[in-house]
């Protein structure tokens, strides 16, 4: 029985996912390398196994770690963090692990500090600008390039670029003209480089590109991640339908406001994290309440929403004539709007089948 | 030695939060039950003790039983989530448990399960608009207080009200004004039923407000839980100056872009939270880089801050000459904005004095 705010997980819709995603890649001729921080779980990480993944992405050195005793081929897609040299060379001893370079300083420094062999990738800002070298700088990618062929423990294997500004479009053509662009930039750049390194990769790879776009061509690794469960944000980008979506928040009613038409719930910002949208009607979304189905859960329920989040407390703003069928004991299925964010915080999974599948807990 | 994103605790800085905000209560005579919500930690919660705190306010019943194991006096601020009442029994039977109640239906079930004496506290809407009865609803208050009557189980103790509508405010002159309706609301309401029940106290507060107003009159008890640590946000707000706050985080630099004036660090939403405030330039941030100063922090660096946070990045913006001082490998003190959330992400405290401290971890 559900007393507290719990992450439901829909088995099949999950299994769906990941069996989709890779028909796909195999389809456009490109390797799966799914990123394994959405869902954070060995338990998960199986079921991707099970249709025939056998490399994967991961977002921190402690994660890949946590990875390693069941993956033996993982990239760290975050710029490598010199400080943690020691976790590096464990790992490169057990497993064949990828990382992202993008200075100069950072090769010296691994030059003089690693033990075992790493393949590293140059990190391509490809329009995100968040992380990485712009295409255009062809200098400092020939000198990270040159800088590594001192020294026999990093082997240069690609170029990576990660479109995570398709996550403010609106609509699926938008998500189509972002992937185009960002795919040409970092598809030139390994042509620019391939006669001299005939071996090396891009990588590329976001949810609601790889959902979308059905034009991969020179990309030879695709590496989404939240596809596993989907979530709101991704269903307002066009990338997913709302019974994609594998996970939702089960969370206790516990006031009702029916001079407002208003519920609070059992489940806050420590729960759902606050990552927030704003709907059709500019109204600010917390979380799209669904229909209880069984073990899960149907369509949206029209114009219920999470309106408010703080540390413990959500609110419910519910339609007038509606808030009569609500008790407090009941719990509400709620969708959340960022699934990662979501997962990451609640740490472990009740599944469809009422089994329970824990995490990745850096705290234990 | 710090090698990915560490919360440090300022313990001086803590412990004089700790005893001004006791004195400040003493000095108004008021009861102190300080919010243990935001510090999650029964080290911590012993500083409190020993400036002579004895009673204490949760957010959560597996809170409240995580600080039973130390405390016999807890509030559960929370409308109470009847699906918990084994817990409830539970908690019950070892210590004196008040909790919030704002039905008759609650109120019907807590009759029928209670097994042990549980106080009560009508929650009251004092202008936050998140939980709680209308001061104004005297009739459903009536019938839940006759309800309880019922029942030899329940106590009626009095009512509760958070001002948390505070933190919107923008400078002290608005918090004062806000804290003096919220309070006339608490007040005159126990003034209205105290010819009947005597005993019945009002219980009232926010960081903001017990920060700034020095008028308290009518209340019996305050319960500001942030002012432990503070942050960015309540010192936006007026209730503290920067080096009240106790807590930053420390991360890592893992890319430095010179021509954009970046940097990007280790540390992101799963470490800070995604709180976010504008400043008075109207840009948004999500921390504020304080200089580095032996074990603890100084001065906050002028126009450099957090910009950006994904799941683990964050991209700071350096003003255009600091950027040089930089090298990768380095790390940032970051001042959060919101401290409780990160502290419920972080689940420890690296101290000023190196020693670490554990907090409540519920998935452990």
């Amino acid at each position: 029985m559900i007393i507290k705010p719990t992450l439901l997980l829909d088995t099949q819709k999950c299994k769906t996912n990941i069996a989709k995603m890779y028909a796909k890649a195999s389809r456009h001729n490109v390797v799966l390398r799914p990123h394994f921080k959405t869902h954070q779980s060995l338990e998960i990480g199986q079921w991707f196994k099970d249709v025939g993944v056998s490399k994967i992405t991961v977002s921190s050195l402690e994660m890949a770690d946590y990875f390693a005793d069941e993956w033996n081929d993982i990239t760290v897609a975050f710029p490598i963090n010199i400080l943690e040299i020691d976790t590096i060379n464990k790992l490169a001893e057990k497993i064949t692990l990828n990382i992202l370079i993008e200075s100069k300083e950072t090769v010296s420094f691994l030059n003089n500090n690693l033990k075992n062999k790493v393949n590293f990738l140059i990190k391509i800002n490809i329009g995100n600008n968040r992380a990485g070298l712009l295409p255009s700088n062809i200098q400092q990618i020939e000198d990270i390039i040159k800088a590594s062929e001192t020294s026999d423990m990093l082997e240069f294997i690609g170029f990576l670029g990660h479109a995570g500004h398709t996550y403010k479009c609106k609509d699926k053509a938008s998500v189509i003209e972002t992937h185009n662009k960002a795919k040409h930039n970092i598809v030139s750049l390994k042509e620019k480089f391939k006669a001299q390194y005939p071996n090396i990769i891009a990588s590329y790879g976001d949810t609601p590109s790889c959902s979308i776009a059905e034009d991969f061509s020179g990309i030879d690794e695709i590496r989404p991640g939240n596809y596993v469960f989907y979530d709101l944000m991704q269903y307002q980008i066009g990338a997913c339908n709302i019974e994609d979506i594998a996970v939702a928040m089960a969370c206790p009613i516990v006031a009702i406001h029916k001079d407002i038409n208003e519920m609070v719930i059992y489940g806050g910002g420590i729960h759902f994290s606050k990552d927030q949208l704003k709907d059709a009607q500019l109204r600010t979304i917390y979380g799209r309440i669904a229909q209880k189905k069984d073990k899960t859960w149907g369509n949206l329920i029209p114009n219920m929403y999470v309106k408010g989040l703080s540390q413990e407390h959500g609110v419910i703003k519910v339609p007038e004539p509606k808030i009569d069928n609500y008790n407090i004991g009941d719990t509400l299925i709620i969708l959340p709007v960022h699934s990662c964010m979501t997962a990451n915080l609640m740490k472990s999974y009740l599944t469809s089948e009422d089994t329970n599948i824990k995490m990745f807990n850096p705290s234990n």
